[in-house]
Parts: C-alpha cells; structure tokens; sequence
C-alpha cells in the first residue's frame, strides 16, 4: 500500500517562511529558478520571504521539466538529444522552457551568480540533476565566451520536501558538502499529495488534518 | 482609507477549478502563459484542473513581467526600448522572462495556436495589454516567416479578479467582443491580499474569514 501524505497550501506557505531565513543567511540568492511546474507555487512563495526592505525583489526564471519514466529503454543510455534531452536508464527529462538570458539584463550572464534552484520534491533527484548539470554547461559556455576566469558561479537547492530513498540522480559533491542544499522536511517515501493537485481542497485538508492527529 | 480585501489560498484554487469548465468549453487552450510573478500560483492549479483524462497537461510557459509606476514621465510615451520595454504615460513594462521557443517542440510556433494568458489580477491592465500585444507581434513574426496566412492565433486571458475601474491599457477588441477575456471575480478597485504575500497566513485567513462573515 501506497501511504500518501496531505500537505495544505498553508503548510507549503510556513514551509517556505521556515525556510528563508536560512536561505538569506547561507545562500544569499541572487536569482530563483523555479522548475515548473512544481516549483512555481513554493518559489512565489519564498519570493515574499526573501524580500529585503528597501531591496527588489529577487527575480525568478520559471523552467519547466518533465520528467518520463520511460519504457524499457531501447536507446543507449546518457544519450543526448538534438532537443535537449537526456536519457538515463529508466528516466527521461524533457524540456518544455528553459531561461531566457536576454530579458535578465544584468543577470545575462549567469557567471558569478548565486542562484537558488527551486523544485516542490527531490524524489528520484533526476529533475534536479539534470537542471544542475544543464545549468552549469550553460554558465561554462558563458564564462567561455566573457573570457574570464574565478568567478565562480554557486547553485543551491531548496525543496519542500526531500524523499528518504535511493537516489537515480547525483547533485555536485560541494554542493552536499557545503550545504547548499535544503529541503524543508525530510520524509519517507510516500506518496506526497500537493494542494494543486487536490480536485477537492476541503477534503484535501481534512485528510491533512486527521493525518496531524494521527501522527 | 483603501480597502483590504484578503483572498486565502483554498479561495484561489476554488476560483479556478470554478473557472475551468468554462476554459475548458470555450477557450480549448494548448498552452497557458503564466504572467509572473502572480500567475505562477493560478496557472499551476488551473493545469490540474484542465488536464483530461488520458491527454498530457497542457504545457505552461511562464514570462515575467514588472509593472513600474514611474516618476513623471521623461521620454515620449509609446517610445519602445532596445530592452523590450515599453514606456506609456506613468507606467513602465520590463521583461524578466519571455517564451522560450526553442524548446516548446511543436508549440515552437504559436502560429495558429489557442493561448491562455493566466495572471492573478487585472489592475490597470497595463501588463496584460503588454503581455498580449507583445505575442502578437512574435506570432506576426512567426507567421511571416513560416509563409502561410490564415492560421489566427487565439489568445485568451484568465484572471482571478479584475478590478472595477477606469483601464490603462486596453485589449483587442475581438477578445471582449468574444469573451475571451474571463475572470473569477469582478471586485471593486479594492487592495487584494494574496496569501503568498501573507508574513503571517494564520491572521491572513481570519481576516479573510471575517470579511465573509461581514459581508
């Protein structure tokens, strides 16, 4: 049996407002990606939360991602495609947006920059391993091209929930170790049911609800 | 004294699934643009509500958009920017993000295309009138370079409120004259809290809670 686990969009809300101070102090992002569409809600969230007075708001670039588990695989795995695709055993993303560096003026180039990676759930990590290595292939041909060398460019993660499970996907061994990656909570690998999937959010809730009772 | 009026997030969702049918019947859209920052969150939940069963989600493209007021005006109003900005008397449109073409795979023309153009509010209408003029022109550049006439392009809009009030911008006539516009909820030219921008979702949803015993 499939355990599923209720989340309210006011606790994706206290969630994210958890969770910025942390941001704000160890990330210091610069710029959010939100990988849609799952990444959409808490992103918009952690906008608010990471408001400085005084200061713009942090822009966020929306890309959006789809995961496919495919069938049994018939092409040679880690295989590129002209579409941007990448196939793994067993997995395949693909593209439906990517970003658009010419609208982020002086956030054109990506080279230097902090940026926050933002996605609802690390499951299989598959979705965050290929928007990692596809981000930082674009910041290498970037740096490539400005000629410079140093400037060195620092992703981040922030998740609302990271599932305890086996891994598909692998993240850069500095980001583990220098903690730039944070899920809000940690659990088990259940089915988690998100409240924009909800066809009926009051009974949504009430399901959360009794499951806060019961546990 | 302006007023306040809070809308919670269970109230959003139910706003959209309410609207859905009606997008679903008359609009028909393959693909939402999400006006961004405030259409990531309406867009995300419309898309569980406009999925059909054994169909894919329809695909969302999120661009960003940032509505300045500006100081007096001191430069020609109309005057378009290198920068994709747009100067009209007292307000200003800057582009954070736009469409990326490139990996929408057989949207990669919206030539002949139904959009769904998703924001949370119709204010003074600038950004929407931004928003739909622009992708006429990339659909008019589009459509010359494919060659061919008479494919229309149908763009739609989706709010969750518009605001009772004297517009700055303006849409195309045939889009009201054919009710392509829809919003939830017609609200006079009050200010609407939305709960992503709540620092404190408790005392938000009581307010809201108040309002709809008071009112």
């Amino acid at each position: 049996m499939v355990i599923k686990e209720y989340v309210t969009y006011n606790q994706v809300h206290k969630l994210c407002q958890e969770a910025a101070p942390r941001i704000l102090q160890d990330f210091q992002p610069q710029l959010m990606i939100a990988i849609g569409g799952g990444g959409y809600v808490p992103a918009r969230i952690l906008r608010s939360f990471l408001k400085q007075p005084g200061a713009p708001n942090i822009p966020i670039q929306a890309i959006g991602l789809s995961l496919y588990e495919d069938l049994p695989s018939t092409t040679p795995s880690g295989l590129s495609t002209p579409g941007g695709e990448v196939e793994a055993p067993g997995t395949k993303v693909t593209r439906t947006q990517w970003l658009d560096l010419t609208s982020l003026g002086e956030m054109e180039n990506l080279v230097g920059k902090r940026i926050l990676i933002v996605d609802e759930v690390d499951d299989t990590r598959t979705t965050l391993e290929y928007a990692v290595k596809e981000l930082e292939k674009d910041v290498e041909i970037a740096s490539q091209k400005l000629g410079f060398k140093g400037e060195k460019t620092i992703f981040s993660i922030f998740v609302l929930h990271n599932k305890n499970k086996e891994k598909k996907g692998t993240l850069p061994e500095d980001m583990l170790r220098d903690h730039r990656y944070l899920a809000a909570r940690t659990v088990e690998d259940v089915w988690i049911c998100y409240p924009w999937e909800a066809k009926d959010i009051d009974a949504h809730d009430e399901l959360a609800k009794t499951q806060a009772v019961g546990s």
